[in-house]
């Protein structure tokens, strides 16, 4: 028998645990722990959870995996409460939505004798909680990885099975980079959405211009309504690259600002619209990028395997290896990087005079 | 036979022309006009029109409603061509996502045994074109009215009439409060929008970017797939607007990154993030704001009603009266106070060191 155990049974665990049960793993006990108590009484409704344990040290006893899915910064804690009742070989991964600062605590926290994939699914919705939990949410979805430099073949294996069994893509990448990336297309949007909000909200027109905000403004301000704690754990641990990114999106909107200038006697911002319309719609269809690492080249689990027995796919074997090669001689060159491609933007979007 | 011709069988007019079939009004003939083949072969395909005329100066012979349905700058050439085949006592209304300039156009142009009703319907969706049209576009929905100062009783009770048999709710405003209004919660965000997708594609890190990006800069970055065409006759026409939100967004966006650089050791952002989550969730459940004039305490007109022998409901007469009196000095006022509120907003948001 197989223990898995789940910490934190919120939106991301609770389908996680649900996505479990779904995929009717043999011979696997899903044990959670939640210190919030309509969390609790929410998955054992859900019937999400073979076994609940109140105390996450508890929790983690005998367990083969560990999944923490409480927001990043409490992950923290959870590491330091549960490293010594750690079973000798558990692999531990997270769902946190910054990557950089929770491969430092596992470093720092874990034991040797536990090896720690990081993990985050590219997937959510604004409402938060075991009741907006869904077997399939991250079905068909991107599932970042970022295993340590300590983590084993057997241990990404385990993970990679997790992955599998929810029906999710693996997508190998550095914990840095990861944080990078993620801040331009999930938390820049959070900021600019809560801002769009508030901006309009705070006016003293309010009382006028809510009658009339339609989808496009709702759309448009939709992840102003995600779970606030959750934010403020991704800002707190991925500061840097978000206002970086925020202040490429100020420069690019000074960029749209001087088209709106002559767009009385202009065809440049409608030759810009059409242009970032068809880019768009590329995007959406899956076009005008390279898709990068292949999806698996192997089977979702099937009812009957366990996690252990899966054999790594040989493209992840590699992949894990280029990742450990080059983990920190990338971070500093990408940072360079990153410097000169702002410098050089800056430069390029000045408004000619 | 009331005649009710459509000019423009986009994705508005094209819904209107659906919704006025699904009323199936009595003794109403609707004539569509397009330039665009395509438009008029889906719309005779649709069934949406009992007749189509090439020329839009044949369509509005003997029309007793005219619905001007094409993008925001085209419809001065339309009233210009229209003009000389208006019928004595023709109605004419538009549905443009600006009204300013348009009433700047029906004042110049459409003559004076014609009366003109700006008109603006608060919906929509990023797909443009007749195939996208649909009866139930504009149900519950609400739709803005700006009647010119020569409009009479009968021409905006026949325009309320249009708006009730499409289902929707009549929605008086004055023409350059319209414009302001919408620069905030429809315009600004089509540039928000486009400059989040036009940031993010036009990194060096695309190609690693695309395949992370999940539901959330999906649905930030929607409208950014509207069609250009229009969104730059909305920009051209309603510049200064747009271009005054567009500041006060900036100047939101840097008092976030003030509290994004404290993000680490303060709970200030989460506490922003929790007022923005909660004032959000009561606009999406219609709490929290005024909502200013009531629902029309007329019912929808019956299959068997035909336009003009609806009357004009008591509140839309005095809305109405109200609008006349006031309309110039209030333009001159609000411009004034907007300036004023810009003023008081730049000097709360500066950074206090």
């Amino acid at each position: 028998m197989e223990r898995i155990t789940i910490i934190g049974l919120g939106l991301i665990g609770g389908s996680i645990a649900l996505g479990l049960k779904a995929a009717q793993l043999k011979d696997v006990e899903v044990v959670g722990s939640d210190r919030d108590r309509d969390a609790v009484s929410g998955a054992r409704k859900a019937g999400a959870v073979d076994r609940i344990e109140v105390d996450d040290r508890d929790a983690v006893r005998g367990a083969g995996l560990v999944v923490v899915a409480t927001p990043v910064r409490a992950i923290r804690a959870v590491f330091e409460s549960i490293a010594p009742a750690l079973a000798e070989g558990a692999v531990v991964t997270d769902t946190g939505s910054t990557k950089a600062d929770v491969a430092k605590w596992a470093k720092e926290l874990l034991p040797a004798h536990a090896s720690f994939v990081g993990g985050h699914p590219m997937a959510g919705k604004e409402t938060a909680g075991i009741g907006a939990a869904e077997a399939g949410l991250l079905r068909e979805k991107v599932y970042c990885l970022a295993p340590s430099l300590q983590a084993d073949d057997r241990a990404i294996r385990t993970v990679v099975g997790l992955v599998q069994a929810l029906g999710a893509t693996p997508w190998f990448i550095d914990a840095e980079e990861h944080d990078r990336y993620v801040a331009a297309i999930s938390h820049l949007p959070i900021v600019t959405s809560a801002a769009l909000f508030s901006m309009v909200r705070g006016s003293k027109a309010w009382n006028d211009l809510a009658p009339l905000a339609s989808s496009g403004f709702r759309d448009a301000t939709r992840l102003a309504s995600g779970d606030p704690r959750m934010a403020a754990d991704i800002f707190a641990t991925n500061r840097d690259s978000v206002i970086h990114w925020l202040d490429r999106f100020v420069d690019e909107l000074r960029a749209y600002r001087s088209l709106l200038e002559g767009a009385h006697d202009s065809e440049e911002l409608h030759t810009r619209l059409r242009s970032v319309q068809n880019g768009r719609d590329e995007f959406m269809a899956g076009r005008g990028y390279d898709r990068g690492a292949p999806r698996p080249p192997v089977d979702i689990p099937s009812a009957s395997a366990s996690f252990t027995s899966l054999l790594i796919p040989q493209w992840a074997a590699e992949k894990m290896k280029d990742i450990e090669r080059t983990t920190e001689q990338r971070a500093k060159e990408a940072a360079e990087n990153a410097r000169r491609e702002i410098e050089a933007e800056r430069e390029r979007d000045r408004p000619k005079e």
